[in-house]
């Protein structure tokens, strides 16, 4: 975690009084998330998480990510749920930062997802995105192809030096996005960064799905072909087809895709890939010496974004064509 | 913290097996201690602690601390102890290093210490010291006197750029403490740590200790002259007599201290300043930027240490002579 802030018991304590949770048995500082300062509090009642926002979250977004999980929660998907205080209010403020308390989820999430991961995470991401779509507020995607390039240009001049011919090769990629990327995909609310890591299982059976920071509107699809790149390679960078099929099998049972989503799939996994490329490529170029969370490397994102130029149609995702 | 390990979900799974633990439900890692990797775990047996040794603690030296938690704990002292798994094994491996599964301990730690609190610490270090006499192994404490001057040497050159004319301060007081320690006081097993956030209270009571990864043989005494330095100043600065006479005097109702002790308080109170004056400016002098813990400001122990020389005697803190 980047950042990290300190709670007083007596500052927590009167935070947490109005939301008659009893008496306040221990809390732990969570290293976990990147934007937030988490904590996993245990009183009377329960086990709670408290998320302090720090100033990477934009606090207008709040009602958004907080109202999402409401929504969704009522609508019946698995994940956490902001607890309202005695006056109906989920956001409030600790040590001067917004603070929510949220409801606990249990599970574990998988390191090494098997094809069963797979399709759980295909039919979930089918519900949420059923869930969605009534869902009133609004939020655009600021890291959709509009918003590659910037990122790009912040890393264009040290790419080389990560991988040889990088700069170039992105370069061409990113112009052909630009101009070819599908505008007319059906749209609604996508989670935008459904890794491993935020999906939980429990034993075999999916338990939750949560950090909703990145959720916002966009094309369905496009959160189908990030979970192509977050779930179907191995850790030795080989696309993994079973995966896959179970992951869009799954999906498409529960919402299916049309002609255009499919036919736009090998793009929009480009440019899902891309995406992590470029987050992960600025991540690593402007890492810090003893930070806590190492950056991940981005070379990992230049090969699944190579395996996706190479195919043509989604039977090389495992779909019948 | 300033090192963190990773652990997957199987790794983890595999390693709780042996502890019969039930179904692993949740796990986080958590946000506290420099030396080790930290995780609270939730499973259908309740709420637990793991704990990776890292580097910066030498393994040797695990038997020692777990022990002690164990003897700790058959004694009647409220403290986290060591899971055994089934062959009756504290200390494991996990991910490549030692680890241990440890009870769950209840509180929170206060952050700004009341009379009543200092009275409980004070009541719970004297029960420590008689729990801990008929204890078998034994640990030197590298952080006593011997270890003073080669920290200071390694701060000697850069201690001006933290206050002027600290370099010579501290090298005149090295030299006077070095001269007249006191080398026959009882001794046994201390703490060595024990401030504020290493002991829990619920409410008003108190709830534990913990973190004894410091701890050491050496005079007990000593161990209440670091109490002094750790509960008995406000965050301005100023020396709190009514806090230290709470703590003494509980102290005293436990474990009285003999002629010697009371007479040495004023200086193991100024070597105790001394060696966290000296921890404090070697991290602070070797900070990283972007680190998740701030190293604490050293300044601070300078003035506890000027305010111990000007205390003659015991009632200095608040002990009728």
């Amino acid at each position: 975690m980047a950042v990290y802030t300190e709670v007083a018991d007596e500052e927590l304590e009167a935070f947490l009084e109005p939301y008659g949770l009893g008496q306040l048995l221990s809390y732990k500082g969570i290293a976990e998330g990147v934007e937030n300062s988490n904590f996993m509090l245990h009183t009377d009642k329960g086990i709670f998480f408290l998320t302090l926002y720090e100033k990477r979250v934009d606090a207008n977004d709040l009602p958004f990510f907080l109202g999402l999980m409401d929504h969704l929660a009522a609508k019946g998907i698995a994940c956490p749920v902001p607890l309202h205080d005695r006056d109906g209010k989920a956001l409030s403020e600790l040590a001067g930062r917004p603070a929510a308390l949220i409801s606990y989820l249990e599970g574990v999430s998988v390191k090494r997802p098997q094809p069963r991961h797979c399709a759980a995470i295909g039919r979930a991401l089918a519900e949420f995105h059923l869930a969605g779509r009534d869902f009133k507020l609004s939020r655009a995607n600021a890291l959709s192809v509009s918003g590659w390039r910037p990122l790009f240009e912040a890393s264009r001049a040290q790419a080389d030096g990560v991988l040889a011919g990088l700069a170039s090769d992105l370069e061409s990629e990113l112009t052909l996005l630009e101009r070819d990327w599908p505008r007319d995909l059906p749209q609604g609310i996508i989670h935008a960064d459904a890794f491993p890591d935020n999906v939980f299982f429990l034993g075999e059976k999916f338990s939750g799905i949560f950090d909703f920071y990145f959720a916002c509107n966009d094309a369905l699809a496009y959160d189908l072909a990030i979970c192509l790149n977050a779930w179907c390679f191995e850790h030795d960078g080989a696309f993994n087809i079973t995966k896959a099929r179970a992951l869009l099998q799954a999906y498409t049972e529960v919402r299916p895709l049309n002609a255009d989503e499919l036919a736009a799939l090998p793009l929009l996994a480009r440019g899902s890939a891309m995406r992590f490329l470029l987050t992960r490529l600025y991540d690593w170029l402007n890492r810090q010496p003893g930070a806590l969370v190492s950056p991940k490397n981005p070379i990992e994102y230049v090969r699944r974004l190579r395996f996706h130029r190479g195919v043509t149609s989604p039977s090389g995702y495992g779909l019948d064509a």
